[in-house]
């Protein structure tokens, strides 16, 4: 698969090698700092490039960058009709100490309003991005942990469901768009957990069903 | 210890009846049903009373009501100064479809404003009543589910902590009161997935760390 990846943050950085060591063909875009964007493409075996360049003819463009960055991202990315766009963002403000959306709406919803066309779906948000390598290395034992996935395209849903897989995590369905407004205050959980209490930020979580 | 269940609900009658079952002297008050209260403390050996009876020497409180009987209940029980109270409402308006309160506050927050003096601490709202009996069943055998607990007054957590085990969950520490912020809405998402997703509503969920 084509997948550009918008924000070379620890988020992106992290997927963008795990997928592309997966054989995924992926484009790194849209840093300050230019030679990181190099590097990435060179340590992948990847591409570098502008955000348009990336998300031109991309299968699935994943979005991870800092909320307050969001307007400029989509300004140079375009009105992204077609694409399918995995969301990892969650709507916190400047010192990443609150979520500025909630509770009658979310970062998700809002996204949608603002590019229509694109083929929306989140995933990724809730799991911290410290875990994707430890989940990586032990994706072909034990059971897996879980990674919810939302939205209101069923077509996009099933591509992040692979690319949940390719990680090594197990898809969970929880609903369309507007779970956001409750899982993006969960990602503050999962952060909570994952920095603010013993044994490392690589937290996983798996929803089970008794009888 | 003596419990008092204020609210007589799924959530209340449940846990009251599986307090009751590891020893604990269990008061069920706060019911439209009068019967209801009485039904439940011949089942389990406890007592039925009015709200103030029940609270009055309990050493921990259970406030299991909807989030509109909150004013209604607090009024009952009076100052509630140096009680031990267990909070496992969702600030849910009436037909359960949103919270109304967030992302700057949370219901464990108002609550503890409303009642200043109690000695708050919120758990058991993030996992759907109808596991707890399944839960309890396999309480000895396997890992146990976790249950997140939080709050400001470490003396009621500690009490929460024991009671959470006596249901068969691992208490999960998850910081202080203003994690109801994303607790509450993380209770939505347990929601969504026990009553939206095939498999029956008895969810339960773990954290794990890996390295």
């Amino acid at each position: 698969m084509k997948i550009a990846i918008l924000g070379s943050g620890r988020m992106g950085a992290t997927l963008g090698r795990l997928w592309a060591s997966c054989g995924h063909d992926v484009t790194f875009a849209y840093s300050r700092d230019r030679a990181r964007l190099d590097r990435l493409a060179k340590e992948t075996g990847g591409a570098a490039g502008s955000v348009r360049e990336a998300v031109d003819g991309a299968d699935a463009v994943l979005l991870a960058v800092h909320w307050s960055r969001i307007r400029d991202v989509l300004e140079q990315a375009g009105d992204l009709a077609g694409q399918i766009v995995l969301n990892c963002c969650v709507p916190l403000d400047d010192d990443d100490s609150a979520l500025v959306l909630g509770p009658e709406t979310s970062g998700a919803e809002e996204l949608a309003r603002m590019r229509p066309e694109a083929r929306w779906v989140s995933c990724f948000n809730t799991s911290p991005s410290e875990s994707f390598e430890p989940v990586f290395a032990c994706k072909e034992t034990g059971p897996r942990p879980h990674s919810i996935v939302y939205g209101d395209d069923d077509g996009a849903k099933d591509v992040a469901r692979d690319l949940i897989g390719d990680i090594g995590f197990e898809p969970l369905e929880a609903g369309g768009l507007s779970t956001g407004r409750y899982a993006e205050p969960f990602a503050m959980i999962t952060a909570v957990l994952a920095y603010g209490q013993p044994g490392g930020p690589a937290l996983t979580y798996r929803f089970d069903k008794l009888r």
